[in-house]
């Protein structure tokens, strides 16, 4: 394309929300960046975008530079599955021009940017796909690596103290949304993340066991776990309270079938 | 039980192979213990002893003592799924044995003792399940806590510099031995772990989409990607040549299917 020195981009996993699930490789990475990318989410925008600029204001003793961008809106209204997928695609392309401009105009030649990712930036986060994105319609050419981060998930186990898995048995990693297409009955265990509708309300009289976690990693953080049966309306009202507290919520939770679940059988 | 003040374990994530991958929060668990018991793994321990110990001598300042003890013989040749849980239910029962020991004769009450899991405790580890066993005996009392870490799966899609999901879409993360059971088929992506039987070569002919690694974070890693008809069999080369270089082998997949696999419909 053009002779000028190369873009850089650093996609780093920060950990799902505490400071010290930062790894060594990610502050590094962190450390060679020139410019941090910051798309704002709303009302979480606030507290996350602080955090972020506290990490960074501990670990960097070099100039760096902090771009903000809003968030494009994102229709949320879709419940159908192919709509669902359509309006996140739509989403993600008016993320990626967005972030295309940013690239262009706020990353010179040569330079290093980084885009910060909360958990970890395999799964369901959207920078990786927004970067191809960027790349496909070939108006800047730049390099990119991914720097992987503690998960919600790891972090939700880790809290309880559980294995995300039984002995030989399969893990699934599910949107909310998809559990109320279908249960998984090979004795799997199950987590369900990015659920805004309590897909959990839903499942009792099956003898599951649940692990719950919200706010994971931060003085926020809220667990429970039991019965699903037993529990359900407890979760139910915690995190209704939570919500109307902090004005967002993110949580994660483990579904566990069969005997393997404490208690069980 | 007893007046003496109480033992603490710490269930350390190290990350996938990488010293870079260690956590702040690992760090600091790591300086927090005097103890650190390591159970050997027959030809894999070597290398991955000395790793734990390069780790251990460069963060930590003050004394500590490593406790090695071997790994309990293990019965791989179950194959039925009934027969090769309950073998891996006897392995662990011994390593519970062993870990008991270790646990009233090396670690003093009031001390606290680490064991240093590769990768994610959480995620086909058998240290947080031996450690529930010991409790459930009622034999020695001791707290425990869990410090999460970046697994193999996260490790992998780093690398490959992909997702682990698509839009909306499930991830299932399964032993080799049940994909041989049974294939998911509603489009999620799928990452297998613990395959030592090449399950991948069954599934050609799918329109699957392979990323590949083998001793990921480490600098033996291996990374192939691609079409799984066009690249089965060079990964089953490379896997085998490296099998025999290093004395064992540590690789995972995921595969993709559908419309999402770069190059699908």
């Amino acid at each position: 394309m053009s002779d000028a020195p190369p873009r850089h981009i650093l996609v780093i996993g920060m950990g799902a929300g505490d400071p010290d699930h930062l790894t060594l490789a990610a502050i590094k990475a962190m450390r060679r960046a020139q410019v941090f990318f910051v798309l704002g989410k709303g009302r979480e925008k606030e507290s996350l975008t602080r955090l972020r600029r506290d990490i960074l204001a501990e670990h960097l003793t070099g100039p760096y530079r902090v771009v903000e961008a809003e968030d494009p809106w994102r229709d949320r209204t879709q419940d159908d599955r192919g709509r669902y997928t359509s309006a996140v695609h739509d989403w993600r392309h008016r993320r990626a021009d967005i972030c295309e401009r940013l690239i262009i105009e706020e990353l010179a030649p040569g330079e290093c940017g980084a885009f910060l990712v909360w958990g970890d930036p395999s799964l369901y986060d959207s920078t990786l796909a927004i970067l191809e994105d960027i790349g496909d319609r070939g108006t800047v050419e730049f390099g990119h690596e991914v720097i992987p981060g503690i998960s919600s998930v790891s972090a939700l186990a880790a809290r309880h103290r559980t294995s995300l898995n039984q002995v030989g048995r399969p893990i699934h990693i599910t949107p909310g949304r998809r559990l109320a297409e279908g249960f998984p009955d090979d004795e799997g265990d199950i987590v369900v993340m990015l659920d805004g509708h309590e897909s959990f309300t839903h499942l009792t009289g099956r003898g599951l066991w649940i692990y719950w976690g919200a706010y994971i990693g931060t003085p926020d953080e809220l667990l429970v776990s039991g019965p699903l049966d037993e529990v359900a309306d407890r979760i139910s009202r915690i995190r209704a309270e939570a919500r109307e507290r902090h004005g967002w919520i993110m949580d994660t939770y483990l579904l566990r079938q069969g005997p393997g679940a404490p208690g069980g059988a």
